[in-house]
C-alpha cells in the first residue's frame, strides 16, 4: 500500500531527518508540535504542521491524540522517530486500529522485546547467548539471593520494563543485593507502572556494539554491520562509530549473523537495532531496540544505505532493496552528540539562545540538526543540539576529519560538549581505538580543557560587527 | 620533505577547502587577502592571514609578490587552488626558484599543457586520440583554408594559449573562416599576448567527459574515473557528475586508461584532469587541466579519496596512498554551482549581501562554500556562491537527494541559479542521464520558474521576527 502523507511524531533533529527522507520519496510530511516548538526547524520544514497544545511534553505523549491529528490531517502513515512513543505498543495498537501505517515492527514485537524477561527467552530460545541470569522475573529477594550466587557476584537488579539506563542497580555482594531490591521494585514501580524485576550477571567494563538490522514482510532479514557505543557517560552515549575499529572481521561476521538470527526469531519488521555487550571473547545480548537509533547516521555513512527512507518503504509494504550481499562498508565513520552540556560542570544542561551557529562542511562532514543562528533551546526535551558526523577511508583519516569539523563548526551562546570531543580525540587511548563503556569515567584529565576564545577571533568579531554596521 | 605551512594563493571555497585540509594533515595554513576580503572565511579559518594591498584583483594575480610573501611568513609550500595563477607556470618557477614547493606539475609540464598545439603533439605521440586539425600553429588563412577542407566544416579556430572558453570561434564554411580568422588572431593577441592561432574539427554537441588523475614523483599514476560534465552554458559548468550516467563499463576503463596514458605521457605529477569530448562512439582528447578542479568535490564523493590532501602528500614527495586497484567508486554524485546570477536575467551576475544563508544538510549531502549570513559577495570575482553536492547509491536516489538539497538550503539577499537547477532536475531529458553540451540552449523552457516565496513561509518569517524581537 503506497504511503502519500506521514505525521511525525517527533521532534528536533530527528522530525527533520524524517522531513528530508519524505520529501527525497515525494511524501507529504505534517509535523506536529507543543508551544514552544513553534519556531522549531522540524515546524518550518515539514509541508504541514499543527498544534499538540500548550503543555510541552504532553502532546509528544498522547498516543490518542496523535493517532487522530493522522487521521484528520489525511495522512496514510506514522513515523515515531525515537524517544517520546517510539516504542510504546498502544501508539502501534492505535494506528493499527485507525487504519494508519505504523513505521516499525508490530506492537507485539514491540512489546515483546520491551519486556526483557520476554526478551531474553526468546533469545535463549533461538540461541542468542544472552548474559547469565534469572530465567524470569524475581518472585523476592530469596530468589534474588539464590540467583546471585548461582551467576556469581556483581550481579545487575534490573526493572523488567525498564530502559533508557534507569531501573539498574548494581550489586558487588550479598548486602548490595538486599539493600537495592526493594528499591529497584520501587524505582520500577514508579518509572514503568510494573514491579517486576529481574536479575543477571553485570559484565564490567564491556564494550557496547550494536548491529543495524532491516527486515521487510517478506521474510527478508539483513544487517547493515555494527556500531561501537562504548564512549558513554552514565548509559548516555556521546560518540558512537561505525564499524567499530575493535571488531576483527570475524567478530563483525558472527555479531551480524546473531543479530540477524534474533531479529528473525521475534519475527521482527522494519528497521531496529540489536545491542550486545563484549566482554573478551564474550558476547551477550543485551536489548533490542524497536525504532531508529539517534545513531543510525553513522551506518549510512559507511554502506550507503537510507535507513529512514528504506523505514517507510519497508512500512509501505515493499521488499528491502538490498540482499545482505548487496550490502558494503567502507571507511570509518564517528559520530559527535553536541549536547548544550556543560562537561566541566558535571555535563549541567546549558539550554539557550544560539547566539550563532555556523555549520561545518566540506569532504567526509555531515550534520543533523534543527537548531539555527537565534533558535532558543527549550529546557523541556533533551540537550542535543546537532549531530556531527566525520567519515573518511581509514581510522586514523577519520579521527583528523573529526578534529577538523568540530574546530571548522561555530555554535554560541551554550556551551556544549564540542571541546570535551576534541580532548578525546587528542588521547591516545582514544585513538588506540580500544576502550570500554568506562572510557569517561576512567579518562577525568579529558575535562581539563579551557574555552578561551583566540584573541584574534575576538578582534575579528568586532571588527566584522563595526564594518557591517558602518556599511564597509 | 614534509610540509609544515603552506600559503594558499586564492581566496573563496577553494581557499577553505585547503585550510580544511591542512588542518587535516597537521599543517599549519596561511591566507592571502585583497581588501574586497578582508572578512571573508578564508581569512577568518586559516591560521594566519595576510593583506595583498587594496586592488581587489592584482595581489592575487602578482606571482613574485605571492611567493615573497611565503617566504617572509615561513611557508615551505604553495597551494594555487584553481583560477588565478593555478596554471601560471612562471608562478610555479618562482616557487622552484625560492625553494618553496609547488603544490602542483612542473611548470615545465604547466607550459607544455597550457600550449594547445604542443599539448596536441603530445597527445598524438602518446597515442592519445585527438580531434582531427591542424598539426601545427597555422601560418595564415591560406593554410586555414587547407586544413578546414582536409578534416572538413565546422571548424574551430582556437588561440594555442587560449583557455576558458576564451579565443575561441566556429566557422561552418569558408566565409566564415575568412571572416573570424583575423579576428582570433587579434583576440589571441590581445587576451594571451600570442598570435598563435590553429585549427580543429568541430565536434557538433559533444558530451563533455573529464578524467580526475592522480601521479607522483615515484612513476605512479592513477585515475579516479570520470566526471560528466556536459551541463554547461558558454563553456562555463553548471552541474557536473560523477560517474558520467552516459558511459558503460567499458568506455569508463577506456577513457580511465587513456587518461593515464596521457598523464604519463608528458611526466604529469600531482592531481589533473584530462578532458574529453565524446560524440557517437568516439572520443577525443580536449585538454589537460594542470591543477585541482571546481568539481574534484564530486570525484571525492563516489571514491572517498581526498584529492586536495593527495595533491599536499604528492607535493611533499610521498608515494600515492592508492594503487588503481584500491580505487572504486560507488553510488552518483552531482555538484550544483549555485551561483550569484539571475538565469532568467541572461545569468547577469547577482552581487549583493546575503541577508541569510542556511546550510543543508543531513544525509549524502555535502557543502564547500565561502558565505555566510552577512557576507557582502563582491562584484570582483566569480560568482560561484557554493557548490552543493548531493550523493546517494543510485542515479535516481541522487537526483531526489539533489531536490530535497537545494529546497533545503535558504539562501536570501542575491539570485542564484539553484531555481534553475530545481527545473533541470524534474526534466525528463536530464533525468533520462542522455544529455550533450546542447543541453541548456535547447531547453529554454526550463528558465519558466517563477520565485515567489511561500504565503506561509512570509508569515513564518515575519511572525519569528517579532517573537525574536519581543523577546517571546
Amino acid at each position: 500500500m503506497p504511503i502519500r502523507k506521514i505525521l511525525i511524531a517527533n521532534r528536533g533533529e530527528i522530525a527533520v531527518r524524517i522531513v528530508r527522507a519524505c520529501a527525497e520519496l515525494g511524501i507529504r510530511s505534517v509535523a506536529v508540535f507543543t508551544e514552544p516548538d513553534r519556531y522549531a526547524l522540524h515546524v518550518k520544514r515539514a509541508d504541514e504542521a499543527y498544534s499538540l497544545g500548550d503543555d510541552p511534553l504532553a502532546g509528544y505523549l498522547n498516543p490518542h491524540h496523535i493517532v487522530n491529528m493522522a487521521v484528520q490531517t489525511g495522512c496514510d502513515a506514522l513515523h515515531p522517530g525515537y524517544g517520546f512513543l517510539s516504542e510504546n505498543a498502544e501508539l502501534a495498537e492505535i494506528c493499527a486500529q485507525r487504519g494508519v501505517t505504523f513505521i516499525g515492527p508490530s506492537a507485539e514485537v514491540i512489546r515483546r522485546m520491551g519486556d526483557k524477561t520476554r526478551a531474553r527467552q526468546a533469545m535463549i530460545d533461538a540461541g542468542v547467548p544472552v548474559t547469565p541470569g534469572s530465567e524470569n522475573n524475581l518472585s523476592g529477594l530469596d530468589e534474588a539471593r539464590r540467583e546471585a550466587d548461582r551467576v556469581g557476584y556483581p550481579v545487575m537488579l534490573k526493572a523488567t520494563s525498564g530502559g533508557g539506563g534507569r531501573g539498574i542497580r548494581r550489586c558487588d555482594n550479598e548486602d548490595e543485593l538486599a539493600r537495592n531490591y526493594e528499591r529497584v521494585v520501587s524505582e520500577a514501580t514508579k518509572a514503568f507502572g510494573s514491579a517486576d524485576v529481574f536479575l543477571e550477571k553485570c559484565i564490567v567494563d564491556p564494550r557496547h556494539i550494536e548491529v543495524q538490522i532491516l527486515a521487510d514482510d517478506h521474510g527478508n532479514t539483513i544487517h547493515l554491520f555494527e556500531r561501537d557505543c562504548s564512549i558513554q557517560r552514565r548509559n548516555q552515549k556521546l560518540i558512537e562509530i561505525a564499524p567499530s575499529p575493535q571488531l576483527t572481521p570475524e567478530q563483525r561476521t558472527y555479531v551480524g549473523d546473531l543479530a540477524v538470527r534474533a531479529a528473525e526469531a521475534v519475527g521482527y519488521t522494519n528497521a531496529g537495532t540489536v545491542e550486545f555487550l563484549f566482554t573478551g571473547n564474550q558476547v551477550f545480548f543485551m536489548e533490542m531496540n524497536t525504532r531508529v537509533q539517534v545513531e543510525h547516521t553513522i551506518t549510512e555513512q559507511i554502506t550507503g544505505v537510507d535507513i529512514v527512507r528504506e523505514q517507510i518503504r519497508i512500512a509501505a509494504g515493499e521488499p528491502l532493496a538490498y540482499r545482505q550481499s548487496d550490502v558494503r562498508h567502507q571507511g570509518f565513520a564517528l559520530q559527535f552528540r553536541i549536547n548544550a552540556e556543560d562537561p566541566k560542570n558535571n555535563f549541567l544542561p546549558s539550554f539557550g539562545r544560539i547566539s550563532r551557529y555556523y555549520a561545518p562542511g566540506g569532504p567526509g562532514v555531515r550534520v543533523d540538526t534543527a537548531i539555527y543562528t537565534g533558535y532558543t533551546i527549550p529546557p523541556h526535551f533533551d540537550s542535543l543540539c546537532l549531530k556531527l558526523i566525520a567519515w573518511s577511508l581509514t581510522w586514523e583519516d577519520a579521527l583528523e576529519r573529526a578534529k577538523r569539523a568540530i574546530n571548522d563548526m561555530r555554535l554560541q551562546g551554550v556551551k556544549t560538549t564540542a571541546p570535551y570531543y576534541l580532548k578525546i580525540l587528542d588521547d591516545p587511548g582514544f585513538r588506540s581505538g580500544q576502550f570500554d563503556t568506562s572510557y569517561v569515567d576512567t579518562h577525568p584529565e579529558l575535562l581539563d580543557y579551557s574555552e578561551k576564545t583566540k584573541p584574534e577571533e575576538i578582534a575579528l568579531a568586532i571588527a566584522t560587527a563595526i564594518a557591517a554596521h558602518t556599511g564597509l
